[in-house]
């Protein structure tokens, strides 16, 4: 190939490709959008909170395939204000008290967008040694915060990670427990292995078991009861253990909630991980929205008996702001799910990695690939500092009180569960619901009728919350933190709850 | 609690609290981002590709915990600059011909913004419809684009979802594949199950298959050889599949790759999928890199015989401009996903996904919580439209083959093997290192040359590659794909090749 034909192809190029990354047009658009989404959370409180359009709605609106020529950002807007906003549930709306929150911050969106400018995929150290190490301060920098053991960090022997979700942190420690198991008894003995969780436990487990090869018939969801506000009985443990050892059975993996989902129930952590270590079983604890709160010391209490566990985690997307996705792994014995999860392929081969003076994070997870997720930790810490944050856990727990108080005030309503953090439980009483029907009957009308009474707020679509059944009852839940939350929308939530069964009632 | 404690609350609240989604402050600090990455793309070449600091550089730049009192946003952003940059391996460099590339675009950026900043949790559908239907609107899009058979598309009774990455992809699938076999033959048969790959395949497959819980002594990765450049031979799969039927085993899985890592080789999709099918074994098609380049009809050909597999995936992070992370994987019987995956919890019951209509991708995926990766893909496709995206990869593609011109005009330099798509694997030829080293040497000697040759590139910091071993030949691998890559940058190192070289043989 000679000079003529290179020269060629150089002008081919330059003549027909369009830059994708053109420093100007990249300032034009990205502005747009920056007010694009100012203006979101300026009017967010407009929208229906829960999505009212209907199954398939969107196919209608838009093309059967993609288009041919380039569309102008503009008009790509308007499509999103005009299709895409109606088929939005508004998690970023102060009136979302529904699941668990995503809260977004403006510290978490621009370390995202860092994040996602600079677009590196820090699988390893060298692949950009600063995402790695930033990613190993921050895990120390918060692990400090939350009061954890120091054998947790870095700094102690441990050492954390930044996945995307519980479900992957409960896959990637259950599978170093299995291996770490296996490499004792035999990979034959796999199908005796056996893990324990409470019924309260998120279902995230059981389905990070059946991907781990658990034999689903050995997941042992132990029965909580409200005489312990559904935190789970270490004699309940105890005695599943037994008897699975008895039938030939090897206990494995027990994963302790602090906050469960359904009713922000803690499982007491000091009697179940003794009750762990005399059979040896790795134990998790899983606090993927209450941890944020160990931020403040009032709620340390909750973690006394941690020592005894193996791992960590919680979803810094639930309640610290650093938006989607961003789950914290702290562990023990990181050397544990490394041997699991290592792969030392020719193509990554490099001269840090070998003198094992570095973190490489592939190791630690399911994926290769890995976002700059510490930079959302990071950015969420120093711009609002420790004092900012423990004020905004504090003030939705606050918030939560203060309808715990609202709902004292009208005696139709019951709070269930003894409250722990910003969530609370509640329902219309059976005895009024009675009262409504004009009979006596039990909890099965109670339970229809909160659930109607749900359904008829949801879709009003002023305020959006959800259910869990617990101990066999229905109950709303009403979870604060949003981060635009203040009295004001929970003063109007109330209100609303009020209206809607006051109707239902008359 | 009167009224009197409740306005108490309330006052204490407003005045105690930062408002972290103030969209004034949002506005300011938005547009300060968007101009610190505009700032960023247009120095980007200015700053060595791959980082120059040492193992425990950040440690020593950053404070042991984490600061008490709010800091501003000017004084992160500095030491963003001074601190975390300098750390970066700078994949949107357009020097950057390492790996495979993450290649960022201002519609991805953007599309990444509005998700963030919605920040909706789409795990099923009506926790944000949009998020869901625009997904399965998308994937139908691009895999009529891509020239998948129908039977992929939703619109002909399959389906696609986007995943982090092909790790999960790979896991997932597998997973499926794993549970549909133990249906039918028990769990008890767990050990027997078999994982067939070449040695080609990408190691995730393999850490897949471990986490799935298949015998690691059961996973075939049978050997390749440059006679058919490094493709799997149907017939090395026939054989070892017997083999192991043979030896009382269960064939599961076999995983075909369309541009592998090291060298871009191709799987012959049709006569593998006719051996799988004799032996009803699940095949997954990975395309994680050249997967984009279906775009463009002439590459087609390397898609005969899809029709036999069971799934497909691609990262559109790699060469679709999506950003980091976007794995786009589509099934012909999502139902075998879904049986595997699914997880029906009363938390989330909700009248949409009891009515069957929905799609509720939490079951086509490990984890719950997903991102609203759909909004990256629909702005690449709507911004750049199908025209100029195809001349985006024509591009690269011409770009490699300049590459391989500028190569064969240099008698010391040999291309190892035949370039498929945007990538070429060449070296310093053996006899050339003879020369230098004045005496005639084997292969040994050429392996060790070409890695110093690499080092003593990627260590001058003006053009970062990788390197890979194939058939005992290691390989120098420039790979196009950068977003900001020009014909200019490619003659640039083409030159600091030819320099590295020089200076060593002489």
């Amino acid at each position: 190939m000679g000079t003529a034909r290179v020269n060629h192809d150089l002008n081919d190029h330059l003549n027909t490709t369009m830059n994708p990354l053109d420093p100007d047009e990249f300032r034009r658009q990205g502005h747009l959008i920056v007010d694009f989404l100012a203006d979101y959370y300026q009017n967010v409180e407009k929208y229906p909170v829960r999505s009212q359009v209907e199954p398939g709605y969107l196919r209608k609106c838009l093309p059967k395939i993609a288009p041919y020529e380039p569309e102008p950002i503009e008009t790509i807007l308007q499509d999103v204000q005009k299709d895409i906003i109606p088929g939005l549930t508004h998690w970023q709306s102060p009136n979302f008290f529904a699941h668990f929150q995503c809260n977004a911050s403006i510290a978490g969106f621009v370390g995202e967008m860092l994040s996602t400018g600079f677009n590196v995929v820090g699988f390893n150290w060298i692949s950009s040694p600063a995402a790695t190490e930033l990613e190993s301060i921050v895990m120390d920098w918060l692990g400090k915060l939350l009061n954890l053991p120091t054998s947790f960090l870095f700094s102690g022997g441990g050492g954390g990670v930044l996945q995307g979700t519980t479900c992957e942190a409960m896959l990637c420690t259950l599978t170093a427990a299995r291996d770490q198991m296996l490499n004792k008894i035999g990979r034959e003995n796999m199908g005796k292995l056996v893990v324990y969780e409470s019924d309260q436990t998120h279902f995230s487990l059981q389905k990070a078991a059946k991907i781990a090869g658990i034999n689903p018939s050995n997941i042992r969801s132990l029965m909580t009861t409200k005489s312990t506000a559904f935190g789970l009985s270490p004699d309940s443990l105890r005695s599943a253990i037994q008897s699975d050892i008895k039938s030939g059975l090897i206990p494995l993996f027990f994963c302790a909630t602090i906050g469960t989902t359904s009713s922000n129930a803690v499982d007491p952590l000091g009697p179940l991980c003794d009750v762990a270590k005399d059979y040896n079983i790795w134990v998790h604890i899983d606090a993927a929205y209450a941890g944020s709160a160990f931020i403040c010391s009032e709620f340390h209490y909750f973690l006394h008996g941690i020592d005894g566990a193996n791992s960590f985690s919680l979803n810094a997307h639930k309640w610290f702001l650093t938006t989607l996705d961003c789950c914290c792994l702290w562990l023990k014995d990181p050397s544990a799910l490394i041997k699991a999860l290592s792969t030392d392929p020719e193509i990554l081969k490099n001269e840090a990695s070998d003198s094992n003076q570095v973190v490489d994070y592939k190791d630690w997870q399911i994926a290769l690939s890995r976002r700059f997720r510490a930079m959302k930790i990071w950015f969420v810490l120093r711009s609002y500092g420790v004092s900012n944050l423990r004020k905004f856990i504090r003030g939705h727990v606050k918030m939560a009180k203060h309808f715990e108080g609202l709902i004292a005030m009208d005696k139709r309503f019951e709070v269930v569960v003894p409250r722990n953090f910003a969530m609370v439980c509640f329902r219309v009483s059976p005895l009024m619901v009675a009262n409504a029907n004009q009979k006596l009957l039990g909890e099965e009308d109670a339970n229809e009728f909160n659930s109607k009474l749900l359904e008829s707020i949801n879709a009003a679509g002023r305020v959006y919350m959800t259910h869990a059944v617990v101990g066999g009852v229905y109950v709303i839940r009403l979870a604060v933190g949003a981060t635009l939350t203040d009295y004001c929308h929970v003063n109007k939530a109330w209100k609303e709850i009020q209206e809607h069964a006051h109707t239902m009632q008359s």
